[in-house]
């Protein structure tokens, strides 16, 4: 409707009605920012492509089954993260065809047709304990579009491990690390790769880990210059910005 | 070296005075690494094609101007960051070719030959305290080869001049914004672009901004989920990861 | 009877029988704090003209309810926040007519007959999660007698949607803002407007968000200087401010 | 010249050049906010009728005193915080009109006309060591045109003496309350009077005071619910939301 | 046994079996500390004069029940904190005749003789939260041997009501001021008395309370040079040290 | 003054110019604080016998010496606390019979006739960089009429040394302990003895030591019930509460 | 198989197939880690002979059960630490030769032949309390071969208790020490003995301990220069230490 | 002189002049721990061996030339830390046969006999600027009597170049390794040795590095459980435990 106000307003000028410089004037009072808002919205999802996204923590499991739906019926691919077994079974009465999965607490519904995978990201974790986390970046990126290659259980204790995977790691465009405890592992794996590291701290371990903000601090101090950081067990964010750089530029 | 001794043990197996098996052997115990490190440097080197970095923050303007001149002597392009004023007269003095960004600290040397920009980074800051973080990056992404749009002084609490820059936000392949204070600005702008947003924090404010760790904080608790965080004030890591993403996949 | 303890001496003095060196040295060990605690108050309750509040979180929803059955006894208007469901049942056992905001968690009884608005707030959230926050500010506005206009899930990665009410957020006297995260809204907001800015940073988010205090301090640092800040989660205090600004002064 | 851009759309609609359909079109592709920014100042400085302010802290005393000429070659008042000596002295030679306050570290020039003050701001502190961040008030709300009442050194350890400033306390409009150390002084104020109550932590203190954290944080778990707060010494940002509220409503 | 052992020893050199150097030589290998464990322990019970503790937090019921008994077996008084209501029934069970402090959540066993008050402790609470930390300490004192006089709800943004008690106030030898959120009361108590104030912060309140640590810290930060500290909601440790002061000199 | 208002209005009352009920209404409005003011602080300086203080920390030397002066010339003793030597000369200047305590870094001038001590506090630190600390307690309570025992140097990693000083301690009437880095020793003490321990943490350490928080830290949670806690470094305050303690019950 | 892929290679050479450098080229990209980790893990079990460790937090009781299972299937002994009851159970059902220490949370089972104790590991433990995590050190250093001294309640409040232990003490090759609260004990501990002494702090306390934060720092900050900290709670990571230590060298 | 008290108790006996019972009454109250002091200083370094330390940190060079020539005078080895250029110069004056290693800050003088080393440290370092903490620890080591090897700058994102050493690693009994900024190292090491490794925090970094406490953090967080930490920038602590180690058993 705002389209609507500037052609009723860009009428009357066509129709001699009122003259350019007053038309200047309404226009400058006229909520153009609604014109932005589709716009922006409709470059970003035609530039993006990506699915919709639902965080469900912290919303009951009517809630984020209900957003669910609305976000189905509409067509588009959906993604839901942080949907706990109680929510996953909600949603799965109403969308058999939605896939739940439990490590990564991610529910999706694939409804466009398959495309080859846009890039590849490897995604790394530490300890066992850190594969939830891994699992919500891998399951996000795979829901993205690029391809995933795994390598868990990778940690800084045990070096050969890792080095036995460089193979792996140099055919990615981007990596995702994640771990807890003194999250070293994204300085390690940024000096044996020469693309973008994300690294993710997960909230696994004790005591002065402190919920993860101790490898939260570690990453952010990487001796890798290759090395950026996102928010505590945010696997989604990093598989967000793995999958960005992964497909390369527009 | 190691790979002389390497050579020595194939020959002696190509004159047959040893046995493959025993070959094997004795190359189990080689210093492998030593390999491995000549190789992952000159991969490296050749796959990132980025010019030596020193840190100079910490060193003294003698042991700078001597890393310096020793990376110079080897032709290729030399990248100092952290360079105060009186470090960057004994280096001039020495290599008047070189070029000192006294905003940004750094002091660059180029002595390969001009090659066309390969993608284009947005820098952004908040006010005019962040710009030598700003310029930090700024310089680092140029002398890495990244065309560099800047975008400054855009803060938050004046919203109005950051969308007056769209057009250019929009062209980027990459964007880093340096906020100190509160650290707001990357979640606007991530919100603006569908390319990756790298958040430099900067230790501009004072009282509860603790040296930079709130604009930190609130950077990774960011609601857009294509940010990704570095170090308070690394203006250079920012660029580092944002280089490598402007240049498109291999 | 304080009072009366002051005249008996000042009457004695009428009367002759004290002198009036004597009764100053009577009154300088009277408790006049009582009397001052007593004055106090009446001013008090006179100018602000506000309901009696009960904060319920650590009592029991006995101890609740009888406090607001008490305090509704003596006519007066009530507001309870922080109130579950629990306690809620049991106060509307008590007082049908009183109202439950479940959302806002807060319980009012209005027994005084109905007012014209004093002046008008607008409390935004920053995301759906800010909600409950925010409707204790709203709730408790209202109850303290001003008109308000809420504007929800206005974050600013989406900051068109922000821009879009900007109408309504120049026609408030006061505006209060509520977002967890990073905390980014405030210092949008006060750019956009030229009245004091409450800002009270939500609980809302994980990891590094240290329940609320990344929110928290980076209010606190905001670039906007009409902008000042409540605890964490306090939307009763920022609209217990923010209705002594949009009354106007006395 | 944006304005010129529209100017020219819209005359080539009003010669019927173009359809309005089509310079719809074209609007849409404006750069719009460069229209919203001057805009939105216009207004903002219209509506506040505030002086210009540089924070001159981190900037050279070059740089403060050039910025300060140029605000005061366009005519208006200017003022300037965080000025030291060395600073005040390169402006007082430019600009010998202007007024240094060196306890509060500010320069003041005023060039419009005296009006009469709106409204009447009480401006405390706890000792003497906090005097300099309530002068930074005092003098930008007596700059931003209200009246100031000063009551300082009213420590709560020695809470008569408070006690005894009641009478200037009530009639203020709103009430600004420096303290250090514990930071315990803007609740017993906020029990006294009717009126917003804006905090300002300062950083007097040593050992567990950690710069003003502990008097910030206190204050941000005030029991008088009609205080807010604002960053560790920031008198000016207290000052700038008393004035708001002083004048009044618009 | 110990002093059997030195007893032996000098009964040989009584007898001339061994040398004064040989027998100085047998001493000094002796574990005398046993010797200074008994003496040590049974002069702190002579001179302190006061009951057994039992801190219940992380014991079972038994346990603490179990502990109890034994110590009631031996015939002194007996004092348990943190009990709650379960263990408490358990111990009431076994010992009708013991006494339950429910808010206090202590449980104490009188077997001595009644003996009069030695000395008066006034303990102080700012809000009703803050009552069972308060009682805690209360119902310490009186158990240790003092007289305790209470004033509860006496926050400082009613300061009035605190002035009010100064006569009870003034008659204590130490006073006991238990306060949460900014934990201002210790300051105001501290500069009405010319006693010892021994503050005790509450875990009471929430957001940037952070369990009690701002008003811990608020406190030790007092600007009242008689205010010393204990931890958060050690309201036993406060009533431990004020009964030594109370109780006057040996 | 206030007394003259008082009397005035009773003597109007006495004269039979006015009504008692109008003179309590006249009285209601006085400014009784004053006159509180005046009370509590004759009480004060009455009860304690005190010495002024004078905290010399960001003062310059000259304000320094003249509040000392100024008090000089009153007749009372003085102490001045955190006096550098630049300071301490000044003042000597012009009060050669002051006496500097230069390790202290106090400055105390007897003017009173010498009176008996007062009790006897025992001052302990834990390692010779503790002293200053330690002897600013110590100047600190001598000047308040306290005998003062030192046992310096007692670190709990030669325990012994401590057990040897035992007799001493055992002679306290209160015990002042100070100590940095892990402040293990108050713990210690506190088991010794049965009188009150003030424990002072002081900024003596490195790394995790913070600045004394971790000595801070430690001495609040110890095992030793009868250990209450100052501020970092805040040996005066130490002195002032064991003073207090020494001198015994009023 | 990567061995095989290296003979392959050599025996190329060895036939005169392939030169000795084109053989250098291949095995440069031959993925060599795998071999290195082999190699690695052998030398390391040969080397240590210690028990595998199962860390059960964070796992269910059917992950942790089938771990075990399938180490103790290998003939291995076997050590789970973080046991809880349940788990322990499940385990039992399994393994009924298995041992659970119920205090410890740890279960072992012993599957090789007896060996002689080497070296001797005392532990101590401060408080009651802390004895779990002393536990969890004892048990597993007993399952790694060590011979254990026990020295339970020794805390620094009652310090003559430690001394009396003194003789035990000495005749340790590494000491553990778990404290929680203020931490203080292995400082001592560190004073009287000659050996290394690992420090676990433990989460034992309330309020300031911040879950063993306040002991962890005090720890690290030991004046006893033979004491090196471990993890909160990691009475596991010390006792792994404590035998390398005590049974000597190579 | 303690042992004269002694043995004059003990000769009265020998002379029949006080009988056993009566000297056991005299000996409780004699200051044995004067005794203990002395015997407990004498077994210690009987039993370490290890030179006088003297931590010049926070001394004058006055001061801490003092105590070095006073030890020296008594011919013991003198260890001397954070000894800086002004105080080397000083005792080097006095001393010229002392040694000051300007790196590790540290000055040494050997006047024992040479004795061959005592077993194998390595000492490794991150980066270049944590090498003055990696040389504090080195010329410790080397002090007490230990064979080091230096594996400096073999920060983890160049694992290559730490596995190149991995054979001097193995030869170690004991290693240190000091990092700063993630502080990574020491999980990589602790994973390739199979002896204790005693982790150094140092305090190189910037930003949130927070002068060594992430590095600190992430070391007691280490996923290889033979890494034990001591406080940050304390080479020589871990040097002093390490040597322990080193020697081996007694």
């Amino acid at each position: 409707m705002t389209r609507e106000s500037l052609l009723q307003i860009l009428a009357a000028v066509e129709r001699g009605e009122i003259s350019s410089a007053s038309a200047a004037e309404r226009m400058a009072s006229l909520p153009f920012e609604d014109l932005g808002y589709a716009r922006v919205d409709h470059h970003r999802s035609l530039r993006h492509g990506l699915p919709e996204v639902i965080y469900a923590a912290g919303k009951t499991a009517a809630q984020t089954a209900g957003i669910f739906s609305k976000l189905a019926a509409s067509g588009v691919d959906v993604l839901a993260t942080r949907v706990d077994a109680e929510t996953a079974a909600v949603i799965l009465t109403a969308h058999p065809q939605a896939h739940y999965h439990s490590v990564a607490r991610t529910m999706t519904l694939r409804q466009s047709a398959a495309k080859p995978a846009q890039g590849c990201i490897a995604v790394l974790c530490a300890g066992t304990s850190d594969i939830p986390v891994a699992e919500e970046a891998a399951v996000t990126a795979v829901t993205f579009g690029a391809q995933v290659v795994r390598i868990y259980d990778a940690g800084v204790a045990g070096v050969h491990r890792l080095l036995a995977s460089r193979a792996e790691l140099e055919s990615a465009d981007a990596v995702i690390v994640c771990a807890g405890m003194e999250g070293a592992l994204p300085s390690v794996v940024g000096g044996l790769v020469g693309v973008p590291v994300i690294a993710v701290p997960t909230s696994v371990g004790y005591g002065a880990s402190f919920g993860g903000t101790t490898a939260l601090l570690g990453m952010l101090n990487s001796c890798s210059p290759n090395v950026t950081v996102v928010n505590i067990d945010n696997g989604f964010g990093a598989a967000y910005t793995a999958t960005l750089i992964a497909r390369g530029k527009k």
